[in-house]
């Protein structure tokens, strides 16, 4: 007798809505079949809407030609979402998603129950723990740094979500206490929102940007140790597209992170970085999973 | 019939050992049989052991005219305890305890199995969720302050101690990001160490103590809008002596608190004050619990 209940025609769709591409992939099996990729738009959230069906397409036509079922939808978004009442209450680099329910408004775009949102950074920290550089922890500090600055954290092999569903917002802490701004506007002032031109300066030896990135680094460092000091993990993964540029910076978190970590157990607390490309949309589509 | 199992003659000794006094109680049903108290001393670890000893012998005796059996002894300590290697490895405000392996010590002084050390913070936290002003809460952040700032983070109703057992030293995140000082550093600089002084002083109007009191007050609201952006507790509780100058302060820390919780939802997380006298000892009585 041959069981057909090993037949797996299921996939997922996985998107990640950063603050400057949205990216959509198929996947089964923990592979991407398929990848599609589009500006993110930053007029109003009826363009928004527009392009998103336009993102999503391409990959229910796709899954049809592979003869895949869609289980579901799973998105990640740059800013805070309230899981309660359906709506994405504050994402500062995405201006026009915030008060958009978007579960609603993809329920009506594509005839599929199973849609599920969440933060970016929890995509990310999800899919590096299931799939990539953190698979053997169970309490993980995540941060990604691209646009602005995300946070998450895995806790007993979950994301910790908080009593709101607004913790690790990590990008937002103050980190200066002077100008009282936040981390992630500390870092869009250094980098002047282009840490890509200025990466590319530093690598070609201005020393102006050399020294920005490494104040980056100090700022990074302190807020870093500031987290370990409250939340001791085992354990912190770094991704986000400024990864690329880690070594203009990873020396100065080092060592600001072990300096003003308090507990002698807790300084030597690693910090590698993430191994997936795709992590955000790979998370996505592994809520549905 | 009559059974005997419910004849309790069971009791704990509980332990609070702060920078400024080290208390001891005696503590059987949730209620204090009988408490003494004696100033931590400052010169060093053999009277440090001395007059620890001197704290817990009048419980002992009077546990004995009672006819109490002694369960054990928890002890809260203010200050960092690696649990692996008994050992205190942190204690800013009573340095002379920095290496002692108090276990160890006090199975010498005493016939007792039961010894169960933990951080001060942790044993008021736990006092006051199980006896006090967070009992129906499940997810809390617990702050003293005192000699110094103590935090501790009641978990899905369990003291949540991170990988090191070193998790919530909120007192030692950077506070001011312009000199390097943490957040109880300032507390000690604002005060000059003797926050009962300046607390008089406000109270009777001195201009400078006020504002003073205020500086407290923002550099606090800052730090727990940062930890609420990080962990997003349902509720937190305030304890510790300068709580009874709290009317100084407290007005600016919510200012400062919902000024920087970046998610509208967390903005409310409510503070509250401690019900509880002698939480610290309570809590390390229950420790043993």
């Amino acid at each position: 007798m041959i069981s057909t209940t090993n037949i797996n025609n299921k996939c997922s769709i996985g998107i990640d809505i950063g603050g400057t591409n949205m990216r959509a992939i198929l996947f089964k099996d923990n592979k991407i079949l398929f990848d599609y990729n589009l500006a993110t738009p930053q007029n109003d959230k009826e363009s928004f809407l527009i392009m998103f069906k336009a993102l999503i397409e391409p990959l229910l036509e796709k899954a049809n030609q592979e003869r895949l079922e869609v289980k579901g939808i799973g998105v990640g978004i740059a800013g805070i979402y309230n899981f309660n009442q359906d709506k994405i209450i504050f994402s500062p680099n995405i201006k026009i998603i915030e008060g958009l329910s978007l579960k609603e408004e993809i329920k009506k775009l594509f005839n599929l129950n199973k849609i599920i949102l969440d933060n970016d950074t929890n995509c990310f920290l999800l899919a590096e723990s299931k799939l990539g550089a953190v698979r053997d922890y169970n309490n993980v500090l995540g941060i990604t740094i691209g646009t602005g600055i995300g946070g998450s954290w895995l806790l007993n092999k979950k994301i910790y979500q908080g009593i709101h569903g607004t913790a690790m917002e990590l990008g937002h802490i103050i980190a200066d206490s002077n100008d009282l701004i936040t981390l992630e506007q500390s870092f869009q002032k250094l980098t002047k929102n282009n840490p890509k031109l200025l990466s590319e300066k530093a690598k070609y030896g201005d020393k102006l940007a050399e020294s920005l990135f490494k104040e980056l680094g100090k700022i990074l460092g302190i807020a870093l140790a500031n987290i370990i000091n409250l939340i001791d993990p085992q354990i912190i993964v770094i991704g986000g597209g400024v990864i690329e540029s880690s070594n203009l910076f990873m020396s100065e978190v080092e060592k600001y992170k072990t300096q003003f970590t308090i507990s002698p157990l807790a300084k030597k607390t690693k910090i590698i970085k993430a191994k997936l490309k795709n992590s955000g949309a790979i998370g996505a589509a592994l809520l549905v999973d």
